[in-house]
């Protein structure tokens, strides 16, 4: 067997074995086969796609290309997994709502890269907050109060990282089996014996159509299914970010907020849907409303908020940020944004320069048809609260906060956002940008 | 600009722009570009295919990414190129014949790489002709008797060179707008202006189907008119080796001979094709059959043996061997060939182990069926007399000489081959193979 004839074959449209698979990503992940070879098979995945015994056989190869998690100590663990969205805070307010009703929480998060957020980077914000704990800890901690979200410890589907990387520089990224092999690779790795999946579709989402989010929801069910891990899907709606505020710290707070009861409406449809799917995949109710019932309930009566207090507290947290989130640092210019329009944009005939004399701007009123959710995360990656290459350091209290979504009115003169920013220049033009990114009808 | 984007566009089948194809050409010459994007864009060509103007624009881009050979102080010049063939020694012949009718050759050619021979690799077993010299000697060698063969003297294509060696380790060679642009490029820039080709189809091909050849020859005519350089193709067959000797010293033999009149068929048909078609886009007549007589006569006259000794002594090397080949080193053995069958091949019953005691062999008669030329290429290579990896030395007296050829009849016991190897081992190995390589009928 040589990485040629297994090139070849996908080339010429042939379904890959189960050994053909398992050479490509053992020897890839042992670096046997040179990052050219992998291009082109993936090129060649993309284009001709693969059958969903390839891509059961491809998920499993991955998991197994390094550490597979054993949570058994802890008992069966259902996982959530979203595949990525801006504003996307679920995991705060989801897991300990769980948690509070008796089903162990033990997950292990990513950071953020491009526009997409990361929990382990909010959950960062928080000071004190240790993501980096032993497995061993890891598994403790979930006996003791179950409860712990931490980053990732162990050396989990690696082979999954190198082909992630290779995709992003090869435009092969929007790939059905390609996506779904890749997350759910990293779960099985992390252990869960359950799955609650949340695909996402929109102008912020991977999958751009909710068709699209449709088959590949379907595939990963399979997937899972097919590697012994019930798994279940919900399909979210990502065109504007989620929730109100975009933003490491920002989102801390609005965590926060939600589980004392102050809730963004398609934060919480999210959350019940999610949360309602996995109390089932429990066993704790076959009834997806009743769940939802229980789990506002577990707001409402403050359960969550206190199991949320006790998982900061137990990986070394400072609770009061929590009862008291003012503590938290705010970044140094927070610049209302209004909406206008450019009344007289005129250059300068001579110059064909613009200058500040001929511009005028007329307030604009009417409601809010557009606020593309990948066009808000790039903003609050250019005032620094995201990474565009891993390596990046980022600003945890910069974000936008947004007080007018999708559907809402807007009168002249309303703010519809706050841009927080710690750098005066930086914050004005991100004023400038997010004008242009609410589209008014 | 940047090559994500330039994939992501041939991974959608849209057309690539002259701006796209110079960035990625220019780019990756510079090492800007990593070897796994290339090969991604690469896979994405090969399945997706590039149109008439994106492979003339690839083909200018890479024939730009280097030296562009400039044979103006000589005057029009007709080069031949040959897509490869085992035992292919046609240059060797062709060449002086055209000189010696008056037109210029500066050629500069090729080594062997995997089963298929290179000029380069026959010329150097002639002892003291030196092939790499100066290009300012080169071009005064062709000036003062009307020829020189040398090896490549300057950095041509080097974007050729880099795609060439990434297509062969990822299962994307056999691409009509790969193989035409890659061809081109070298021509181009070997400063040609006008092109013969020699499209060769069958086993030991790139082509396999004489229709698939006719495509390639049909782009490369294009690409070639295009860019300004008149061009013909004609189309061979290559299912078994060229002539009668595959290997180096073998080689040049069985030309010197073919300049004497003693010609095999099938090499005189592809030297007659060619040679009339030269003469032709040299001006010298627009008649072939009488291009083809002109060049027979000055085989017959010996004015193109005298042309080849010409050539032999301006380049250092010993002309003695031309009037002489038996003073060539031969190999150390040279086997006889006869065909046979085992008639009595019975695993002992116990041990499992064939012994010679219960093996008879048959000797076979009746008529070659099949004698496929990838095979017998790579049994010389087997031999020593060709590379697997570019850094691989040749031994030049080793190959094979073939007495028996598709259509011939063998009456039992006839010498079909002669092996000549320096090993006595492989030698005999290189029997058996090559009595399973003649299929008889």
């Amino acid at each position: 067997m040589n990485i040629q004839e297994i090139i070849a074959k996908k080339r010429d449209k042939q379904e890959l074995s189960k050994d053909e698979i398992n050479f490509f990503i053992t020897q890839y992940t042992n670096n046997n086969i040179a990052d050219y070879q992998a291009s082109a098979l993936i090129m060649a995945i993309y284009l001709n796609g693969m059958s969903k015994e390839e891509t059961v056989n491809l998920t499993t190869a991955m998991a197994n290309s390094g550490d597979i998690l054993d949570l058994s100590e802890i008992g069966p663990v259902v996982d959530k997994h979203s595949t990525g969205g801006v504003g996307d805070k679920v995991t705060l307010i989801l897991a300990p709502i769980i948690a509070s009703l008796g089903v162990p929480v033990a997950k292990m998060s990513g950071r953020g890269l491009g526009y997409t957020g990361g929990t382990i980077d909010k959950l960062e914000s928080i000071p004190g907050y240790k993501i980096n704990i032993s497995e061993e800890e890891f598994i403790q901690n979930v006996k003791k109060i179950g409860i712990s979200l931490i980053g990732q410890t162990k050396n989990l589907a690696p082979a999954d990282k190198k082909i992630y990387a290779l995709r992003d520089a090869t435009s092969t990224t929007e790939s059905i089996p390609l996506i779904a092999s890749s997350i759910m690779s990293k779960k099985i790795a992390a252990g869960a014996n359950k799955i609650v999946l949340d695909v996402t579709y929109g102008s912020g989402a991977f999958m751009k159509t909710k068709e699209k989010a449709k088959e590949l929801a379907d595939e990963m069910i399979e997937i899972g299914n097919l590697a012994g891990r019930e798994t279940v899907a919900v399909i979210t709606p990502m065109e504007e970010p989620l929730g109100r505020n975009v933003g490491n710290t920002l989102e801390v707070i609005e965590a926060v907020e939600a589980l004392k009861g102050n809730i963004a409406e398609d934060v919480k449809n999210v959350v019940l849907e999610l949360g309602s799917n996995m109390l089932k995949l429990a066993g704790k109710g076959d009834n997806l409303e009743e769940n939802k019932c229980k789990m506002m309930e577990n707001i409402a009566n403050g359960k969550a908020l206190e199991k949320f207090k006790e998982l900061v507290a137990n990986q070394g947290g400072d609770v009061s940020y929590i009862e008291n989130t003012n503590k938290f640092e705010r970044a140094k210019y927070i610049l209302p944004v209004i909406l206008s329009k450019v009344a007289n944009n005129v250059k300068n005939q001579e110059t064909g320069i613009k200058t500040n004399e001929n511009i005028t701007e007329d307030l604009i009123d009417g409601t809010v048809k557009e606020l593309k959710a990948e066009e808000v995360g790039k903003l609050s990656v250019f005032l620094g609260g995201g990474r565009i290459k891993k390596e990046d350091k980022i600003d945890s209290s910069v974000g936008i906060v947004l007080n007018k979504k999708i559907g809402d009115k807007i009168e002249k003169g309303d703010i519809v956002a706050y841009i927080h920013s710690n750098d005066e220049e930086k914050g004005k033009e991100a004023v400038q940008r997010l004008k242009e990114i609410y589209v008014i009808e």
